[in-house]
């Protein structure tokens, strides 16, 4: 075969030599695992004798590369995180890409080579893939889809269903909110704004394994990811008729996003995270739990944000730093579209 | 909630409000299952005691809507086909959709209820999916990726990896080639072309299983999408080091299909189907397999095209209608982008 080309091009899609030599030279090298190395039409995978959890999700970031990661990095954080929260053990994942025509190859490079190591971080393999290339200008230049099967080996709580949730359970988050899409925002705009605005984009399934196999009473998790935490407490009380009380000054929010936040007029609570999870849990269970999780990288600034309340059923309350009381309802426009 | 919007909006895709009534009025309507109707980030699948088969596949069709399917039924088909091929019964599948702000509701309305009707027909579900929606211009219409999970709960034959290959084995194909990629070309380019070219989009897998489960001797299978039959099988030649000889008097080319590529100067042996799969079996078993594939709507004009010969390891050789041989290769350039 001869060396790979520069850009991409049409012919890299089409199922012919162009493509083998993608797949080979990129796609393989990277994601080197004897699942992905038969190129069957689809993955044979081992036996397991749990029930499989599934998920699928598209990639449209822009821009591609930020601080804290790029769509590649993203793309498995995403899958795995959606596993994780389901209770399941990430196992397996396919990448499947659209990538326009004229795109860096040496930019998929890296955006292959994140996803690789993310992967391995993660302790998930990926086991089968697509590749798509459309005509310049029909794109904007990577879109990335991961689907991701998991195990539910773990205790089989029906977290996803949120079973128990009852008033006095506390609500937990792992660290600052709105960091992935302050990010996107100040990586977009090009802001001249000095302080440091980075993604928290990372693959929570070992921290959350940690605390679900060495801890009772975790009701409900959920990664706030489009529409923030707002979002996610909007979902689980209107699902479950229950009231959710935040604390505004328990809010763990990273200075420059604040200052971002403030300068653009946007609420922390209804912005994107990538690595974050928010936890509903047992008080009796709420330190051993914080406790685990503030022993974790991605947890150093794990906080209780807020409980589940008797009041205001269906419905999130803030009680702000003033003392007063405003509702947090779901998001209705769209202040920050394509941050995942 | 409003009645729906007649186009999509940037907010369509923001996590919020506009897209839970998006998820509530399209989505969850059509594809209706209870294991969709959970709204996890995860679909938990039941228990299955078989090795598992996971594949995925993005697609980029233009035009979406053509004679003989759309992008919703072909997202499905190609799912469920890649599936049934690795001797997998498929069972379920995610659907993750892009986008473009402003694409008319009802033309989404049309490809998702495409996607729910084809699904029941293949006896798959559609558990899980993503939205996202990108400014104007970002991306063409739609693209729709699908991934699937299959059980190998048939005949446990390696049938991806095709074991047992030998000099006299016959190739199968259940009808015409290259339906799919005309029929496209013709609905793109808008020629004024008298006969009718209709796509083959189809799901195989009852056929095949019928197969599978009534007859020995099935090696190989494959589904000759981008790239054609001359790409499935030199794949084949060159991974198993087989001579493969096909008999151009023997290959189905509908007449239409034939006339637009004689045309174009296009060989149908490289132009991709949807709705076709290539069998490699014993030559013992032939009868029996081609008996029971002719009985099926999909398979009438199932036909012998070729075999495995000793002479020529890894090539393809065409046998001509005027005794004359010539190899066919791999695909190089990309004569039709975009096709699936």
């Amino acid at each position: 075969m001869n060396t790979l080309d520069d850009k991409i091009l049409l012919s890299h899609g089409n199922g012919g030599l162009k493509m083998h030599e993608l797949i080979e030279k990129v796609f393989l090298r990277h994601f080197k695992n004897t699942i992905l190395e038969e190129q069957s039409d689809a993955a044979i995978l081992p036996e397991n004798h749990h029930r499989m959890a599934f998920t699928t999700d598209s990639f449209v970031i822009d821009p591609i590369f930020f601080p804290g990661g790029n769509i590649g990095k993203l793309a498995i954080c995403g899958t795995v995180n959606d596993l994780a929260v389901s209770g399941a053990v990430p196992l397996y994942i396919s990448a499947s890409f659209i990538i326009e025509e004229g795109f860096p190859m040496s930019d998929l490079e890296t955006i292959v080579s994140s996803m690789a190591r993310e992967a391995k971080n993660a302790g998930v393999l990926v086991v089968t893939g697509d590749t798509k290339v459309v005509n310049k200008g029909k794109c904007d230049k990577i879109f990335i889809n991961t689907a991701g099967i998991g195990s539910m080996s773990m205790k089989d709580l029906s977290i996803s269903t949120a079973g128990n949730i009852k008033t006095g359970d506390v609500i937990i988050i792992n660290g600052t909110m709105g960091d992935h899409g302050m990010a996107i925002m100040k990586a977009r705009e090009n802001f001249n704004f000095k302080l440091p605005v980075i993604s928290d984009c990372a693959s929570l399934n070992l921290m959350i394994r940690e605390v679900l196999d060495r801890t009772e009473g975790v009701k409900f998790m959920r990664d706030p990811t489009r529409g923030g935490v707002a979002t996610v407490l909007n979902e689980l009380a209107k699902k479950k008729g229950v009231g959710i009380e935040l604390d505004e000054s328990a809010l763990p929010v990273d200075q420059g996003v604040m200052a971002m936040c403030e300068l653009l007029g946007f609420d922390p609570l209804y912005i994107a995270n990538e690595g974050k999870v928010v936890i509903v849990a047992d008080p009796d269970e709420c330190d051993k739990i914080l406790g685990i999780m503030k022993k974790n990288d991605l947890g150093i600034k794990s906080a209780v944000i807020g409980r589940i309340i008797d009041d205001y059923p269906g419905k999130v309350l803030l009680k702000t730093s003033s003392g007063g009381h405003r509702f947090i309802d779901l998001l209705t426009g769209d202040p920050l579209p394509r941050i995942c």
